[in-house]
């Protein structure tokens, strides 16, 4: 059980965790820029941030969004997937690049502007954008800073990169895992619009041990699928996003087993500090599913009861309302037209059993108990710079099937989310 | 436009809209206990409703809720739909009979003391229920009620069960249309937990119009169909839902058509003032999709816009942030594995065109335009005892395929709707 007191505290946990891998360089850089779809009387800021490899290697991979508006980053680097080497990817916050007149040729151009400025081909980088959906890059002001970008690459640490991609995340977010001779040292970014097949989440990934590209390819793929997919704060699947990885092979081979593991237990870290995150959050929910006829009904059940509105605000509210995650189970299969005897499942929040054979078994005693237990779970107000403990509000679903349990993370539902998305943009 | 500025304005046209059809009757009666799930100091309020025939019909229908958990009402109903003929339906508030321990019997004890107190079988009648999922229903008490209940049927009005089967209703709901010689008169709650396939949404529609049973049946299916089940407040589906109509036949007989149109008129309405008067909603919002390759995406499409709680919560702030209505798409077609190209869609907000041709189309004007459209279809504060207007937001999606237009409504995404279900039991 992790938790912290202070920030300072999380911070220096942080820098434990964000020192590079060998073979690769990080910096960041300031954008101050008006966009051409609002007036405003200040303008409005940017940060671009490098990830660059100092060799390029053959060794990388991706993972993108399936939604069907993807943004040019997203375009462009499924194209990149196929060349022969990749040197890093360039991320800008504030402004998505989504479908705009000339999005694409934005992307482009940005990363020619990088590859002038570093000597190689502007295609060996990727691109990443998070923000705003519908406005275009300051593209001018961008290129304006590229060259102060490349002047500040480092060596040392990945934090400011950590910091510099977030947008309405509270706190930085890395994590590492020892694997072979080396490690491998990811950030997130996502704080809403979380939903399964990623997130508005942009996560970057660099190990300096050596792996075979199809390899980490297939390994990220299914990593991706047994964390970052399986957590859900909002039900909305973003157009940008992105999760990339890149290996410089500097510590020598790794069986494959590790790479696995590493990666998992990467992803799976990172998964919880975005559940963690989730814009005004005060619980995480962890459910898990164990004995659904197979895994995709699983997940769904999982999913419907972190989806549900009316399950989110009652935790919210240390609300042991127990009655709407049944609802959410029934309606998931009812809709889905998937048979479910409700005497052949059983309920339990924080370890009690709440409905079972058809019935739910609530009483006095156990109703405010789960108070108690949802309370210690949460944290009261916002998230202020870190996550206070990683405690969750375990939600178990058993029902009769063969498929081996999953998970599913997701957030409740407060005001403050409703605030920080009512306007966003302002 | 229906707009109005105080309650009392509201309760004159509700008084208009109320009168009963010939051959029903109506009452209500209050109950006062203490649930054996919570320790409280004071009693709880629960409000008995019935609407009952003067004669029995063979005339009745019913639509449930598909959640895979209903309650006893609705597997009660379920059979009773085969019965050669009804008397009329009871309802209670508060809690909601679904899977406890002796939920089936506790539905049967009631209808037997109501046949009991009626002089005719209990069998003949349906029950209803909403209200807190997982508590059991106060039977002894309810019982005690039933006597008084009876004793009060007059057949005016329906008003006061419009009052007393709200739950976190702000206001009541009534809505009648003229059809043959006679009328349609229904009313419903539901505020919350509303999502196609019904809302926690009983609804109760009486007509003295004659017509052939399974006529009734068909033109409810349909009518539920096109009305009650394009609302989405917030994508859960209850454990209760239910829809019954009944026909005394005392106006003589009227052409399907006309039925039909007189369903949908009453059923369209009441859908309207559902989502009107959704927990904390400050805005309808009405997505029309035109164009798209079949009817079941064009509501998929529809009801993605509506349920994406970032689109919500945007408009709840006035802030046009359309970029979340096409992610929204994008993200439903994607997961459903449905093509879409984004050069062939085109998206207005309140007519104006926002995206077209795969780029978004905005400007510093547009965007203050649409700021302002969205305050004008709002309205500030909660709503107070009656809806002020009925205005929404448009949204409008062309596709470029051959399904003709679909409708769906749905509410913003609000504080107090978090507030409100943050602990709704309290």
């Amino acid at each position: 059980m992790e938790s912290f007191t202070s920030e300072k505290e999380y911070l220096q946990e942080l820098a434990s965790r964000s020192a590079l891998p060998e073979g690769f360089r990080a910096a960041t850089a300031a954008v101050r820029f008006f966009p051409r779809e609002r007036t405003l009387a200040e303008p409005l800021a940017m940060n671009l941030s490098l990830i660059a490899l100092e060799e390029a290697t053959a060794s990388f991979a991706g993972v993108f969004t399936r939604n069907r508006f993807p943004g040019a980053p997203v375009l462009l680097g499924r194209e990149r997937l196929a060349r022969p080497a990749s040197r890093g990817v360039l991320v800008n916050n504030r402004i998505s690049n989504v479908c705009t007149a000339h999005g694409r040729q934005d992307a482009e151009d940005l990363l020619e502007g990088l590859g002038a400025e570093t000597g190689f081909a502007g295609a060996e980088y990727f691109a990443a954008s998070t923000g705003i959906i519908g406005w275009q890059l300051p593209v001018a002001e961008m290129r304006a800073a590229i060259p102060g970008l490349v002047a500040g690459l480092q060596a040392s640490t990945i934090l400011p990169v950590a910091r510099a991609i977030m947008t309405t995340d509270a706190f930085p977010k890395v994590r590492r895992a020892r694997v072979g001779g080396g490690s491998i040292v990811g950030t997130a970014k996502g704080a809403g619009m979380i939903e399964p097949n990623m997130a508005t989440l942009l996560c970057f990934l660099c190990t300096d041990v050596a792996v075979d590209r199809e390899i980490l390819r297939e390994e990220l793929a299914w990593a991706v699928q047994h964390s970052l997919n399986r957590i859900s704060i909002d039900s909305d699947q973003s157009t940008s996003d992105t999760a990339l990885a890149f290996a410089s092979g500097r510590r020598g081979a790794v069986s494959r087993d590790e790479l696995r593991e590493g990666l998992l237990a990467v992803l799976g870290a990172l998964a919880g500090d975005i559940v963690r995150n989730a814009e005004g959050g005060g619980h995480v929910i962890r459910v898990r599913v164990e004995g659904a006829r197979d895994e995709a009904t699983g997940l769904g059940i999982g999913r419907a009861i972190v989806n549900s509105p009316l399950v989110k605000t009652a935790v919210h509210g240390n609300d042991p309302n127990v009655g709407r995650i049944v609802s959410a189970v029934g309606d998931y299969t009812g809709n889905a037209g998937l048979a479910l005897d409700p005497r052949a499942m059983l309920v339990r929040m924080g370890g009690v059993e709440i409905f079972s054979a058809g019935c739910f078994r609530l009483d006095a005693e156990k109703e405010k108990k789960l108070s108690t237990y949802l309370h210690d779970c949460g944290w009261q107000a916002g998230l202020k710079g870190y996550p206070p403990h990683d405690r969750s509000v375990a939600i178990d679903v058993v029902l009769d099937g063969a498929a081996p349990p999953v998970e599913v993370m997701g957030s409740d539902l407060s005001c403050e989310y409703v605030k920080e998305n009512a306007d966003y943009r302002s």
